[in-house]
Parts: structure tokens; sequence; C-alpha cells
């Protein structure tokens, strides 16, 4: 099932536009072209809807968030909304500054999101309207294991059914949720957050995923979830002595350049619940 | 002949100016750095005019354009006219959005380019003063091959009799034009199209080498294409299984790192048109 | 004495607020996971302040300073004051332009900092209100050599005095100097300076050396300097024929991602002056 929705990706190359931190900018951009999709980067607000028009989908990441960008960002949501195009949305950092967590709601209430994604505390936070994120990275206290599994599958279902949106809540385990299932996927390797951009450029290949994909969103975006964690393990597998998060970051996307539908297939873990 | 332009970039380490996207900055600096350079950058209206001053050459790059360094690049480029310094533009996305094609277009008319250094739907852009360029990269239909090498060195060869300015267009086939004649240029890989910012870091390596040999930009804007290809040549033949588009990024630039001219001389593959 | 400082950051894993230029921030977040860090970058004014109250240090670099983010400097570094927060400055490029050089000056007027970090020609810039740095890098008659090192010393003990900062003036030998008291140091490789973000990621690492060493500012700030140079010296023994500076970088990172506070002690080559 994975399979398929990887080889539509490069087929359909498709071109994703992001509006984007400019912190881990570059490697969105080179992880889309691994995973067989184009980036464009354009924040503007003198050509955010134009570039989403020549576009098939939207990611925006509201990490590096200005007062320059942010008016792009719903000119471009609203655009493609208009153009059926799906829009995902990466609330880096939702909680750790009110206008991060109000421009995250602001953009809920007037853009209708295929996806939105990301951490557990940044999740929390939309869905409670208020959060209290440490920096950009998850509070210890909204991991989710084997213990609180059940309850974050159903507050993750229900921020689906009350969103409309499939709802992508990464960490050590991952929940991608509809309003009436959801996957639980247990791929990925701690590495992972050891280097800064692993959910950026998630969002990012994500967003070429659901593009190549438009019948079926949530098993798009939990293919890419799969195939992003699939390819973490593999990275760091592949580490060899004297390596860090540096050599981790390069084998990361050179997996994803790498990954075929069926190594996908065979190494997706995740149960439906 | 390769071979001194090169050399001379070695020697005389010209200071760099760029202003230049946030995308694939990093790599223009690490490649100005790779090539003998030395880069800054700086896009701010408040200091764009100073640092051109005390820098040798000045780089003027449209991706992720603003608001708010537009300005900073006509302030930058009418400097650097007045202190006779060469400027090159790359038109990113020119034809993707009507700003960066009238962005492109009026920096045309005021600043005087010594190279224009795009993909050929870029290009034919501002030479048609509108165009449909698919995000930021040449469109299929503008690929040039051995069947149309002919009509496109006269196409860049009569842009570049109308603009004064070298016209670099790369692809397949790579043409440099001045007015009265064109190398031809068939170095390069396919796999500088699968990372982000190639056409970035030639554009940006590119100025380093018309700066350090002002006598001669044609043939100086051919070295920095034909060195660049030959990179990405080398670069992909020490890729080793599982290695993929990231890997690529850092070999091309080590590849620059480590080129002789020697090694350009011999390995440059290009004819007069 | 290095060595707890290093322990120190990898068991508090400060969060450092980075108001940071976009050329080398990717590999500003990248050295502070490398080194037990957690990075968070933030340069709009409507959020500097909250996000540096939920940190516990502030990065303060003027590379690719502009109007919109140098409101945010000021503001999040006056907010860092109130809350005792360590702040580092980074006055990249001060001498290269006024804009530069004045908003770094005015940063010294309005906000105390607990380390200076610069090459000479900027250090130099601030101590004297003017100067004339080569672009980002330090002018070649500012070397510190052994026959300059103790009125660099001097100057640098002195400059300490006036500000109540540490200063810390990087180059062939690195001066961290407080007024009574200066660590030499003679770690580091040449190749540093071949790659863009050296100096960068040293001032992102030291921040967070600061923030987790609270009671000893002067030799925490000493040990990420010589803590830098002996990654770069590792990373350049890593070095195979072929690799130039893209997996330089990369390698430089990883080193600090792998150091031991053992491997420190062992490595740091210094003496008091």
């Amino acid at each position: 099932m994975f399979k398929e929705m990887l080889e539509n990706v490069r087929a359909k190359a498709p071109l994703i536009h992001n509006i984007t931190n400019y912190v881990t900018v570059n490697d969105c951009a080179n992880i889309l072209l691994a995973c067989g999709g184009s980036p464009i980067m354009a924040d503007d607000i003198g050509e955010a809807e134009e570039i989403t028009s020549v576009c098939g989908g939207l990611n925006i990441n509201i990490g590096t968030l200005n007062g320059r960008t942010i008016p792009a960002m719903f000119a471009a949501g609203k655009k493609a909304n208009a153009l059926s195009h799906p829009v995902l949305l990466d609330p880096v950092g939702a909680g750790a500054s009110g206008l991060r967590t109000e421009t995250a709601l602001k953009l809920l209430e007037e853009v209708r999101f295929a996806v939105i994604r990301g951490n557990v505390s940044e999740i929390k936070t939309l869905a409670k309207g208020s959060g209290t994120t440490k920096g950009v990275d998850a509070d210890a206290l909204d991991a989710v294991d084997e213990n609180t599994l059940g309850s974050a599958v159903a507050f993750a279902r229900a921020f689906a059914a009350k969103t409309g949106a499939v709802v992508a809540m990464t960490g050590a385990i991952d929940i991608v949720a509809g309003a009436d299932k959801a996957f639980c996927i247990r791929n990925g390797h701690t590495m992972m957050s050891r280097i800064t951009g692993s959910g950026c450029m998630l969002s990012a290949m994500m967003a070429a995923y659901i593009t190549a994909n438009p019948g079926d969103t949530l098993t798009a975006a939990a293919a890419a979830v799969s195939a992003m964690g699939l390819c973490g393990e593999k990275a760091f597998a592949r580490l060899k002595p004297f390596d860090g998060n540096s050599t981790f970051r390069n084998y990361l996307i050179d997996e994803v350049f790498n990954l075929t539908g069926e190594a996908l297939e065979r190494g997706a873990k995740y149960e439906m619940r």
C-alpha cells in the first residue's frame, strides 16, 4: 500500500511550494528532490499566490515566521484552497510563543489543511488553543509510549474530526490519524532528534506524498512518516566510528534518495487503531 | 586557457558580494571558499552599497527575492557599475512569477551585467519579456540537444548582443555566449539536477571567475561552467552504493576544492560556435 | 577543568535562542545539537522576548543583519539581561559596513554581554569604534602570532575590563580574556577558514557552554574555543584523498558530536597569561 504512494511521487514529480523557515530550508529542498518531488521556495506576498498556482501542493512551516512572511502564508493557503491543492501545516514551535500559537490557530481558521504535522506538544497546543512547548522540541511530559498510545490515538482522531485534516503527530511512536482510523507507526530512530530539521524534512516530503496521491491523504501521510522513519533506521545503520549527526543528516537524505517502494513496503512497521 | 582562469581565482582570492536566496546560500558560500574566492552575504539596503564597495564582484540571485531585498539588489548593482565591478545576474525562477520576471527585467534595464546565468527557460523569459518556467527548473520543452543546439547558440548570441552581457545558458549542453562567439560545453552530469543549488553555486563561483579575470569575461564564465560540470562528473564517479544526492552535494563542493588548473584543462569538453 | 564544562552542557542540555544570519544557521543548529545543547531560532520582534524567556541563553550574530531583525536583537538582549541569562555577541563583519559597526557598538551600549566573540579585526573595530575589516574574514595585518601575542593579550584584557565581558578573539592563536587573566589557546587548524561558519558555529556552541556553566564564564568560553579547535584538528585528520571543505564541515560537526570530556582535557592546548 505504501509502495504505490512512494511510486506515485517518483512518477508524478509533484512541484511543492514551500513557505518555510530559513534554518532547515536547504534540507527540505534536498529531501524533496531525493523523494522524487520538486521544490520551490517563495515567501513574498508579491508572488506567493502565483507560485502556489503553478505548483501542485503547498507546505506551510511556521519556524522563523515573521511579519513579512505571515501574510504570504495566508495568501498562499487560501489560493491553494481555491485551486483544491493540498496544504500541509507544520506548526513549528507552536506553544513556545504567542506569535507562533496565534498564527497557527488563525491559519487553522482561515485555511483548510489536508494535513497538520507536528510533535505532540505542538499538536496539543493547537487542540487546546494554548501550550507550553519547550522550544521547538516536544515536552518530555508529552511523550507517547505504549501506555499512553490509546489515549493519544483518541486525541489525534478527535482533533482530525474537528479540523477535517489528517493529523500526523510524530514522536517515539508516530500517529497519523483521520477521524475514523489511525496508523500507529513504529519506524524511526532516536538519532533523528539529534539533527535539526527531521520534522521539517518530513513535512516537506509529506507534502509531495499527499500531492501525488490525492485519493488517499491518510495513507499517503502515513507512508511518508514510515518512509522517513525507515530511512532514519537505515541511515543510523550506515554510521561508522567517528560519524556523528552531520553525517547522519547526509545519510538520511541519501536513504530517501535510494528508497524503493519494495523496501518501504518491507520495512514499514505499523498497525491500525 | 581555462587553466589560467582557475589559477587567477586561487591567486587573487576575489571577495564576492552575494545577494542571494536563503535556500542555497550556505552552499554558495562554501563553493566560493572551495574555488579560492571569499564570500560575503549582505542584503540590507542599509549596507548593500558599502559592502559592494569593499568587494571585487557582485552576484545577484533572485531566488526568494522579497520586498526588503529587491531594493538592495538595485542599489548594489548600480554601485558595482559605478565602481566597474563585474555583476552577475542569476534570474532564478524568472517566468514562474510576475515578481521574478519583472524584477529581473528591471534589473537588466537599470544595471549593466557582465554575465547573465540561468537555465534555458529563465533566459528565454528574459529575452521574450515573459515566460512559463515550471518552478525553478527548466521546462522540458526548452531542453537543448544536438538538434536544437545551432538555434540555441544563435539565440544566446543574439541576447548577448542585445544586453551587452555574456549569456551563460546551462542545461544538458551549456552555452556560454558573447555576441560574436559561443562556447558549447559538454561537461556535467544529470545528478546535478537532483540537488538544490547547482545553478546557484555555479553563479556564485562564476562571479569569482569573472572578477579574477577582468580581461576575458567570456572565457572566465565558460571556464566556471566547465569546472562545475567536470566536478559534477567527478563527484558522481566517487559515489558508492547507498550514497545519494546529499553525499553528491558534498562531493561536488569537495571536487571544486581539489580541482587544479591542469585537471580542468584536461577534463574540459567544449567547442566554439 | 574543560572536561566539566563540556559535561555540564551534555547534562543540562541548555536551550539557546539564536538570532543569527541565514548563511550558517543550519550549521549553528546542528552544532548546538552535536555538543548537547538545543537550538531555537527566532528573529521577529513579535516573539523575540518571549522566546528568550523560555531559553537559558542568547546568541546574537549580526551577519546578514537587517532592518527587520536588528530591533529583535535589542529586545531579546534586554530581556535576557533582565532575566540574567547570558548573552553572547558575534559581531560578524563589524568594520566592513557602517551598519554592522554601528549596530554592534549600539548593542554593546544597551545590552550587557557575557561574551564577545569575533576575529581580531572585528574585535579591534569594536574597541576602536571603527574599522576596516576585509569582508567577514580578519585582515591579514591583524594576525596574532608569537611576536604579537603579548600585546594582543593586553589588548583583549583591556577590552574585557572596559566592557565587563569575556573577550574571545579567535585566529591562529585564540585569546579568551577576562580583565585579569587570559587563556591563549593553540588548538585549531587552518582548514577551518576554508569553510563558512567556523566562527558562527563556535559562537553558538559557546553560548551553550556559558549557559551550562554560569559560575565560570571565562573558563567555559575557553573550553568551547579549545573544543572547537580540537575538533577541527581531528576532522582534518579524518580527511581522505578527494575530500574537501564540504566533507570537512561534516566531520567537524561529527567530531563535536563525539567529543568526550576526557578527550577535550587531553587534547586542549593552552596557557594562561
